[in-house]
């Protein structure tokens, strides 16, 4: 598999000038840091790494944590351990920053513990817009000891996308959503688990900083300028044809008032056969912006099928709803009423599995090939 | 009025902080650099500085141009001289590089004359995205000489958008496409200046390397970190409302291959009352993409309301149709037509003028503000 990295290590006041693939995936006894943010938004890429790396995950290192162990204050990683310093790890070889708050500044509150880790000689690695490497006293430590900085934001995409043809074996599913946090790299990451259960040659291909943590590679693509977004998005896809399937992750949503650019041109460049439309049941209004109603997933679907269909036919072809804050009895409900109101499968995937959704991708995948 | 500038002087290796303040219309002998690209298409920046600010510009700079005059070359500028050095110009005071390709790569054959400008200690001002005070060599001869290098795309934006609620009575017209270069820019400052002939308090926002240079001031849309796309037109829209029309400089096209990521996150930053609608007649394929043909107006029409009324009701009001390829004669079948199928006035801006399209925005101010 080729791969489409983009963290980079660099030494201090360099330019960045190339991509340098770096494993991240190397890494399996990881710290996570989240320092007094813990709740489900503001810990976001904490979870998505207990999810999904929890094997790698050591410890979670947040001096303000109301338990003791990450199952207990996150709902993930069991009995992974909460800890106040890093000290108390054995042997860490890695501290991840756990948060992806909008903006993607730094707190203030993790300078101290990204300080000692770098003093430790051991590396970090951050999904935030502020770059580490641009810190010169952080930079200089890091240099001495032989800590890696790694930025995993930072990158340095400069192609425009061309309209490429891609290879026609390779299926393109893209999850899209109503608003930022509902499960689109949740959904995407679940179903290529299914797929490669059932045997089938599938991918899941990161976009956020995240999924890159996870998956080890990807394209950061809110942190990509503008005028190269949707060409460096078709770059990976290129580079990633050889799978039958490609689960792209989705990010933000085509009408959200601060990160539309992100998703259509994320769209515009994967240029997917196949949309899973992910929503939150019972959110009404635009995380972070409340005074912001979301649109109803009719209307959703219409734009994104438009948009998408810019380069070739496609569609809706499954709904994911993430029912955190609901019953299972009214998840029933709720996934009957948009069954029948869309006619296309929907899932709770946290629940139910991505059962459903990976059939509606298989089914795609014959539609694409016949 | 207040600035959005985002050009900056920069001394050699430093971190661009902040977007300094930079009066690019304080130039009143300025030479245009095209060396080799004189083509309407290659040359979009220096057509657009003989046609907005003719009156500052002494020469244009081409050793390979076919004629010696730029109203023989360009179709613009008169009898403004084609020289093939610097060294044949009176006290030049700056050299604005008149290009602005797909990519913006700095072209090789005209490093010479920045150098040159540089050593001779005369301001170079660049749309690229390759930025001139990343060449060492470059920023040391500018250092030592005093000549600034002026990157209008190196910026900083760092701000998310809000959804911010935008004054009332500051009626926003934003231009749109079907494809790139078909007139956005040039329609939007047309009708600028038709709506301060008749006294209206009008502003053109530039969004683009080309008019920021022309204008002096705006965001170069396409150089900003996705995430930042829409915020940073939001806040430019913040900073400008004190003018009852905001004429904003639309890019791309919202199902462009490459671009949409620009033209969605702009659009929704500036979330406009008003669209303008411009193409070029008889064009159906993608500029530089001809395997990507066009959408049609109607497509386009619903395409862009749907998307633009997420923040607010936003109607097309009217269409600017670019009649180059076409005689007078066609282009009055051609408005005709697209008139009758849309129901909206249209004009061809450079032959007939923005009047029909400055009684739109008039009209259009009548109901924003009942």
């Amino acid at each position: 598999m080729s791969t489409t990295e983009n963290a980079q290590t660099e030494t201090p006041k360099s330019q960045p000038k190339t991509n340098t693939p770096l494993d991240l995936t190397s890494y399996h006894r990881i710290v996570v840091l989240t320092e007094g943010h813990t709740t489900p938004f503001s810990a976001k890429t904490a979870i998505g790494l207990l999810r999904f790396r929890g094997e790698d995950v050591v410890a979670l290192l947040d001096s303000q944590a109301p338990a003791s162990t990450t199952g207990e204050c996150l709902g993930h990683g069991g009995d992974t351990p909460i800890v106040a310093s890093l000290s108390e790890v054995d042997r860490p070889d890695a501290l991840f920053i756990g948060i992806s708050p909008p903006g993607g500044r730094l707190p203030a509150a993790m300078r101290k513990a990204i300080y000692d880790a770098a003093e430790a000689g051991i590396d970090v690695v951050s999904g935030l817009h502020d770059h580490m490497i641009e810190d010169e006293e952080l930079a200089a430590i890091a240099s001495r000891t032989g800590a890696k900085l790694i930025d995993v934001r930072r990158n340095r995409f400069r192609d425009t996308a061309k309209h490429a043809t891609f290879p026609e074996n390779s299926v393109r599913v893209h999850t899209v959503g109503h608003d930022c946090s509902v499960g689109k790299m949740f959904t995407a990451l679940e179903i290529e688990r299914e797929l490669l259960k059932r045997n089938e040659n599938a991918l899941f291909l990161a976009t956020g900083q995240t999924g890159i943590m996870i998956s080890g590679r990807g394209i950061p693509i809110d942190s990509v300028v503008s005028d190269f977004v949707n060409g460096s998005i078709e770059g990976m896809i290129l580079e990633n044809s050889s799978h039958d399937y490609l689960l792209i992750e989705g990010q933000g949503s085509a009408v959200h008032p601060a990160f539309s650019a992100v998703t259509v041109g994320l769209l515009h460049g994967c240029a997917p056969h196949g949309l899973i439309l992910c929503y939150e049941a019972t959110r009404e209004t635009t995380k972070g912006l409340d005074h912001v109603p979301l649109k109803s997933l009719s209307e959703l679907r219409t734009l994104y099928e438009m948009l998408a269909s810019a380069r070739n036919p496609c569609q809706v072809i499954g709904v994911a709803m993430n029912g955190r804050r609901i019953s299972p009895e009214e998840a029933e409900v709720e996934k009957a009423r948009v069954a029948e109101e869309l006619g296309l499968p929907v899932c709770d995937v946290y629940r139910d599995g991505p059962g459903v959704l990976a059939d509606a991708v298989l089914e795609l995948g014959k539609k694409v090939r016949s």
